[in-house]
């Protein structure tokens, strides 16, 4: 399959909608959004009742839909959706993305009614995304088969892949809450005819992704996936959130998505032997994709933390090592650099106890020069009582931590990841003082758990680029 | 010992601010603290410069403080501590926060001044909080040895033990966002004479206090730990944060709190046996004090699932299943509750997937009257498109979730904790529909973790109160 095929879901020259509701309820906002998103000329409305909806004509039927067109979104009830899938082959439609439910996931029935759909589209040729999805959004273009927020439209590095709609749906609507932002998401549904592998291979080639997410219940074809998810960690990262783990968990996938999510095992080592980084839970993904989307490959696998709370310091510690990360001895330089300022109290070693002292920006900076050092973890914590005073008498996070953007701007070969503790006013603030390109999180565990991801793909990715690339 | 002793520490009678700062810096903010408190009558300032300062009497030196007085915190510096003590002894005081630093933490020279002061407390037999903390609160009587913010002081179920004063100082800053509230909170610091086994035992005996969170970097004294933590779960739970797993964090935490933080596997087992959740990472433990601090006993480990997405539900499901608890099969009345008004492609089955469809209240209130459910977790998830219109046409969460706080109210014997994923605004939304008795997580494994923990802590205090205590 060419990728050029999928071309049209991200950039349809037009648009027909089919079955557009004429109430308000599911899919009833997508024609005012791509509207509003300057999409008016190249959308089309189609319901059998015909006249104006939304300040434009509807037509009655596929075959009336004039030029150009080449994509349908399908919202008819699943009983009428192959005979519709029919009309738009022979309007000479390409692609459908069909969001109907009622398909596999219900049983039996259900996937009797998709198999026909399929048979109906292959005939045609016609590529389908879905059914029991919510299709897909291109922010570059500002396209979108979905109702998503404003916010979600801001273009970033990460695509989406998610076999579930409403889990699509829904990262849109928290990712952009952690400067995590979008290139292009696709919901798969009950994978009529498109799957994951189809997808990963068109994001291989798209040069706006920098970072794809996946949300897998099961693979639609495991042999194929591990080929691409191979070519693809080669190229960019893939993190993968694989639910279905447990017995219980996997009967539930079937009822869901129509999918069999298979041992669990045979997954973890398919993601392991093709670079794939695989998240234990929906947050890791989110926590790992921060990393993947700013922070650079990092040269080995020395950390140095440097951190105003000794206990948040041993907790990075204790993480960052259990998952393959080593605290080297800092540099006689840097030591040097750090000991001359520091009260006597102060330890000079790795991890970086600064505590209260106004040594924290000094610490940072030097372990950032540490040529001895791959990545830095800053952990910035201070009671919200002082800093609180502090702001009162117009002072800064960063007078007191460093101006951590402008530090990480001139060492923007070494990974950075910041952890502030405490009340969400101060957070907040750091967040804003380590500015786009450096990820704050919430908690120490988290913070060294992402960079050590970040190591552990880089020595997959560079292994592969010496090996020529030339393992199956 | 007697937990009376420790008495003063959050209930004295007078308190002197031994070292009372002259200017803004540590311990400056907290005569002024105080005052807004209600303690103005009851705080003496120290300092050998006397005069004035925040509008008290300053006497120069601690013999002259008149009575009432039985607490003293210390803020001078380290190596005027001992001699300070003797001075507190000679007084008549009992006891003693020393908040200073620059003592086992430092070194073997920090070690013998803390020895010295150990020596001196003793000789006067004087209780001593610290050195290296910040102390005691205490929100009922709105007392405090550190300045924290006025959120910190409403008073709730939770009580803190913290070796660190910082990671003490924090968590008072953060967990009023979670609303988890406070009843006493310790720091605990190098531990020249109070432990973590002194303060247990006082929270044992202290109504006010329903949860114990503790973190801990290394015991003071194992066998005492394990007698006072079993003697501990079996009347509240304690839950832990133990650092220092790795052989890179316990060598950090030799130079933070000069405590030998041991064999990991060893506490595992410590814990275990004692009925003490362990937590795995910070998050992890305000996860579960959130659960513990507002959820019953479970009837058993049997746990039914409602969710609007079916890939959280399977996320949940898979936690649910992994950490111990099952998924069971729903009672032929749940299941025609449901099924009534239930749209043709749902699956009545547990984990309960409802969608899209408006049956999500009726499937919570029937999970929750279902006798063979002994928990329930719900999935509240909506795209917030959706959500925003819904609210623009005047409807709440609880249209469409449900009433949870009404139907909490309603089964308040079983445990229910609630996950909502998506746009911040919805997570504040629905933080508010499921009222103060019911936690509300933002991803479905903490949930379910929170739940199992719940399961295992119980489980554990039944096989202790049939056992009838007795055991060792």
């Amino acid at each position: 399959m060419s990728t050029s095929e999928l071309r049209p879901f991200f950039e349809p020259e037009g648009v027909a909608i089919v079955g557009a509701p004429r109430n308000i309820g599911f899919g009833y906002g997508i024609p005012p959004m791509l509207k509003s998103h300057g999409w008016t000329e190249r959308i089309r409305l189609v319901n059998p009742v015909g006249g104006e909806l939304h300040g434009l004509p509807v037509y009655k039927s596929v075959a009336e839909v004039p030029d150009p067109v080449d994509l349908a979104v399908v919202l008819v009830p699943a009983a009428a959706v192959p005979g519709v899938l029919d009309e738009i082959g022979r309007r000479g439609i390409g692609n459908a993305v069909v969001e109907s439910a009622g398909f596999a996931e219900i049983g039996d029935e259900g996937r009797a009614l998709q198999d026909e759909g399929a048979r109906v589209a292959r005939t045609h040729g016609i590529r389908v995304i879905g059914p029991n999805c919510v299709g897909v959004v291109n922010t570059a273009n500002r396209f979108s088969t979905v109702e998503i927020i404003e916010e979600a439209f801001t273009p970033g590095p990460v695509s989406i892949i998610a076999q579930s709609g409403v889990f699509g749906n829904v990262m849109l609507d928290m990712l952009h809450e952690f400067k995590l932002y979008v290139a292009k998401a696709v919901t798969l549904g009950d994978r009529m005819d498109v799957n994951e592998c189809d997808i990963l291979e068109y994001l291989i080639e798209d040069d706006s992704t920098g970072v794809v997410m996946m949300y897998l219940e099961g693979a639609a074809d495991g042999k194929r996936l591990r080929r691409v998810l191979k070519r693809a960690s080669r190229v960019k990262p893939v993190l993968v959130l694989k639910s279905g783990r447990t017995g219980a968990g996997k009967a539930a996938t079937a009822s869901h998505t129509g999918s069999l999510s298979g041992e669990d095992g045979l997954y973890d080592a398919l993601f392991s032997q093709t670079g794939t980084m695989r998240a234990a839970t929906l947050e890791d993904l989110v926590e790992m994709a921060r990393v993947f989307s700013t922070q650079p490959a990092p040269k080995g696998n020395k950390l140095g933390i440097v951190t105003s709370s000794g206990s948040l310091g041993v907790m990075a510690t204790d993480t960052a090592v259990s998952n393959g990360l080593v605290l080297p001895r800092l540099s006689d330089e840097t030591m040097k650099k750090v000991a001359k300022e520091a009260p006597t109290w102060m330890n000079v070693k790795n991890p970086l106890d600064v505590g209260p002292s106004a040594q924290f920006a000094t610490a940072l900076k030097a372990l950032l020069g540490d040529p001895g050092i791959d990545m830095v973890l800053a952990v910035t914590i201070i009671p919200y009582a002082v800093f609180r005073e502090l702001m009162d008498m117009g002072m800064k996070g960063s007078a007191w931590f460093g101006d951590i953007a402008g530090l990480k701007e001139a060492a923007p070969d070494k990974p950075l990841a910041v952890c502030a503790v405490g009340h969400g006013d101060f957070v907040k603030h750091m967040t804003e003082v380590a500015g786009p390109d450096v990820p704050v999180y919430v908690s120490p565990e988290p913070t060294a758990r992402a960079l050590a991801a970040l190591y552990r793909y880089w020595t997959w990715r560079n292994g592969e680029a010496e090996a020529g690339g030339v393992s199956a």
